[in-house]
């Protein structure tokens, strides 16, 4: 039984008018049918957040820094840190040397990686692959702050070269390394392991790096070998999508920076005469129960398995669009396979994002080897085939 | 019967380990013992979103415009559109010349508002009352924009002779009017045609105004006279706070701008690449709804008979405080009473936000004339009458 037949059974629920009502019911039913259709967009679609639907009575707010004492008392402050503690630690930060919260979405993370690092340097040039989401010109525009594009392999991976080379010409501006850890379109990831390597080279010895792991977050921890993305790699600050790879109605994400980094923004705020060292103020207080309640459901052993069961099926559907003639690959260790767009009706059908005749599917946890065989089954009758 | 009743009677409802599933049941408990006692905060209480509950099951996602196509279908974009639009008639925005969308709080509407500012006039100062909220500092930081403080009146209001001096040493200088419509501590209103009048005595014929309407936006519109705050007054942009006055478990709002400013945003951002004119991106599916059902419900002559009863019970909730010998005043038309502290025990258990020996309460929709009594039984046994 589905939460949404067990309130439509509960008497006197809504003071509504019927045609309101229904519209509220048409509109339900439409989108539990377009959700079952997609296969285009890193969501998984297997959270159940029943157990937290009754908060939607509370005037939820965990406003403000989520460790800091807050005098509004209505939070799930407790529940947040927890989450923001169990990400801190599969992405390797020590000890307590770390701070974070719970955001509104990838998004947000990286409009506060880039901020922090505009705090420390403002003068610095921000260094991005061609490969980066479009949100990230909007954040550095919103921001104010330098920044050059650098060339991308066809992986989505930055060129290492043209970073090298660009950095060159600029060794007396401090670098802000925006990295993607799985870009949009193919999955690529910068490997900041080889990018601190140029930084040596170049006796480049201040810099800052944040590590945009909206997709792989959760995922790159547990592939082998390990992508070197995370703090004991020597990012500065990672950002992580909640309603991608994690789960979540409503978009969110978890947001981690080196703790004496949030320190020296903390000051400067102060002076400004605002302890609260979030982005937002008041913040969301629904989704840290919803991704405690994935945590608590999966665990690590839990998030391992769904980035095994991921990779397979993503193999498997590599190989039957190969299978019946249809150009596709996919990244080392990616879910995302891409793949020549098949025609509009079949795009809109299955909601495939498409760039440059290029279409991908994001093989998230949610997708069986079943629903890869009805989406071939499609493109076969299409004529997508040969 | 309350959703969190109905849902805990639900068979096999989480696969959640019985000591995590206790700590959720606890602090649930916890925060509706909480929700009872407070007065002190702008955050209405009596919203209903036992019929939008069954959308937690989907993964909803308002990316990008909500008036502008997406492939992206799960969405409840339609429904926020309607939001906006009510809101728009309301703060009486002319034919099809307005835009906005649904944010995640009045704090993010306000720093759209600034960035359009920002765009426009990217060497404009910004003029702003000390009685203004902290997060505007931290916006305009952001922004990296030029400001200059004004000083407040005791009401909260700005001080116009101050604005006026200050306004003709920058001639010059295109001004950014940042409005309080309702500040935090005393909800002192801006007068935005009186600041109009200003810039005609000095000839200063290009200017912007944002209106900060978070907590009387939808008060405003209802009060004789009527505060001179919206776009007939000459408003730019306004930001409105979902869940203040009109009431919501997640921290939300609404901005709305003239169209002809963000279509010259929208072209900016095309340059570098981007077509959203939002801030977010990502943006929450569940906000709308709850926003659109609060809107069916009350409809203009709920949100009237709404702020009735809240000057209603805010005058005689004044009336009490004076008679058991607090001082206590409150500005024409606000539901806002200030008052002298009590003990920290009673502002704690009241949870009234107190800065330099003054609280007040937020006199919302759902206070009653009972909960004034059992605050004003607990100030005499306090001793903090006489």
């Amino acid at each position: 039984m589905r939460l949404g037949d067990l309130l439509s059974t509960f008497e006197g629920s809504a003071p509504l008018a019927a045609q309101d009502q229904e519209r509220l019911d048409r509109l339900y039913a439409h989108l539990c049918q377009q959700t079952e259709m997609f296969l285009g967009y890193p969501v998984a679609k297997d959270f159940d957040c029943r157990s937290v639907a009754r908060f939607l009575e509370l005037p939820l707010n965990n406003i403000g820094d989520p460790f800091a004492p807050s005098t509004y008392q209505v939070d799930t402050r407790e529940f947040e840190r927890e989450v923001v503690e169990f990400a801190a630690r599969l992405l390797r930060a020590e000890g307590d040397t770390w701070w974070g919260y719970v955001t509104n979405g990838g998004s947000e993370g990286n409009l506060y990686g880039l901020y922090l690092a505009r705090e420390l340097y403002p003068q610095g040039i921000v260094y991005f692959s061609q490969a980066t989401h479009y949100s990230v010109s909007k954040n550095m525009h919103l921001l104010g702050m330098r920044h050059i594009m650098i060339r991308a392999q066809k992986s989505g991976e930055i060129d290492y070269e043209d970073l090298r080379a660009t950095l060159r010409i600029h060794r007396d501006v401090t670098p802000i390394i925006f990295a993607n850890i799985g870009t949009t379109m193919t999955e690529g990831k910068d490997d900041i392991a080889k990018i601190r390597q140029i930084f040596a080279e170049l006796a480049i010895s201040q810099s800052y790096i944040h590590s945009d792991a909206a997709l792989c977050g959760f995922i790159a921890p547990f592939l082998a070998p390990r992508p070197a993305f995370d703090f004991a790699d020597g990012a500065d600050s990672i950002s992580i999508s909640g309603h991608k790879f994690i789960g979540s109605p409503i978009p969110c994400g978890i947001v981690l920076a080196l703790k004496h980094h949030v320190d020296r923004i903390a000051r400067s705020i102060t002076y400004i005469g605002n302890l609260d060292t979030t982005i937002t103020g008041s913040r969301n207080g629904l989704t840290p129960l919803i991704l405690w309640l994935a945590i608590k459901r999966y665990g690590e052993g839990g998030f391992r398995a769904r980035v095994a069961h991921s990779l397979e099926v993503a193999e498997y559907a590599c190989c039957r669009l190969r299978e019946i003639g249809i150009e596709a690959w996919r990244n080392p260790n990616a879910i995302t396979v891409v793949f020549a767009s098949p025609g509009p009706a079949l795009c809109q059908k299955w909601q495939l994002a498409s760039a440059k005749g290029q279409s991908h599917l994001v093989v998230m946890p949610n997708i069986s080897r079943e629903q890869i065989e009805s989406f071939i089954a499609d493109l076969v009758k299409d004529g997508g085939a040969l």
